[in-house]
């Protein structure tokens, strides 16, 4: 896989990172797919290892899931 | 903030997460922060609006938390 490839189903947090991301890494370097459109493409997204969205896989294969996770007040 | 941040904490996932950012965003671009380690920038990410780690905070202020989250199943 030579582009990156962002996963995302529309919802608002995935809008704004698709914006951030295609800002960020450009526009011809990731497929932006919306699997609430499309989901023929779930199966594949899977394949790749995405277990949520918004989700960014890398060329390299590795995927970045992008949402709210643990507290930053756990680091303190 | 003309340039974009990248908030860690040396876990596993952080460690992947940056090398993929990095790669994807160019090393000139991107300031890493490792939170664990300089724990005095903490406040300095919380402005920002980072709640967890890793998370990327864009050019634009935007923060996009990198990590897993609700399960793509809830997609189908």
């Amino acid at each position: 896989m030579s582009k990156a490839k962002f996963y995302h189903a529309g919802c608002p947090v995935c809008v704004t990172a698709e914006q951030e991301i295609i800002s960020l890494i450009g526009t011809d370097n990731v497929e932006v797919v919306h699997l609430g459109e499309d989901k023929s493409r779930i199966g594949e997204a899977e394949k790749y290892g995405v277990k949520s969205v918004p989700a960014l896989v890398a060329p390299s294969g590795n995927v970045l899931h992008i949402n709210y996770g643990a507290g930053i007040n756990d680091l303190k």
